[in-house]
């Protein structure tokens, strides 16, 4: 599988999305987010992916993957959202009902951390190319 | 599957682990310390699960579940120890070489959080009566 770089997923998202209403005009705006913290990212050259994590409409957390600048090899984005929504934001570790919207598909750690933080929902931004899915 | 005491869990290591032959004796003194970590886990109410790692014949860093306190649904034993001796101990985000010592099977967060830390050795103490695993 060949990742497609991050302005060819915004198309690609446009593209799929948006335009055939697979999205709501809400996961367009967050999604946007998480894209601009995975471009964020590729500037600091760390692995390019964004995270978002929203409850009731708000963004809780915004984060991108930061293993190289913390030396920390769990500081991968959806990690950083989801640790600043719980103990920072609504000082409870569960998040019941918000969602996470992040540019690539979560590893093993991420998923765990999915579960165990009870987030409701993930909404993944489309990362390859079709043809190579 | 029921849990174990702590305490039960020590005399079943010492019985089955170290009088076997099956543990060697630093093997003993990490888990131990891992076992003072779930005890001290379960003093401050707790999920009762400790973890040490270890580079080296040295102790790099022991914990033990902190999720209630932290309000961080992520703060398991494993991951604590992880996050410490990368960003603190040793100031690269891997581990390579390095043995977790855990008193409890790792869920998927960290056991992705093993894997993407290149820790090479999880030690894992026996937790549950060999008539109920």
């Amino acid at each position: 599988m060949v990742h497609a770089g991050v302005g060819e997923v915004e198309d690609n998202f446009e593209d799929r999305g948006v335009h055939e209403g697979r999205h709501s005009r809400e996961d367009t705006v967050f999604m946007s987010l998480a894209l601009q913290e995975a471009r964020q990212a590729a500037l600091e050259d760390e692995v390019p992916i964004g995270a978002v994590l929203v409850l009731n409409g708000k963004v809780l957390a915004r984060a991108h993957n930061r293993v190289e600048a913390q030396k920390d090899p769990t500081a991968h984005a959806e990690m950083l959202v989801i640790r600043e929504a719980a103990a920072q934001q609504l000082g409870r570790w569960y998040l019941r009902d918000a969602t996470l919207y992040v540019t690539l598909e979560p590893c093993a750690m991420c998923a765990g951390a999915v579960l165990v933080s009870r987030v409701l929902h993930t909404q993944l931004i489309q990362t390859c190319r079709s043809d190579e899915a």
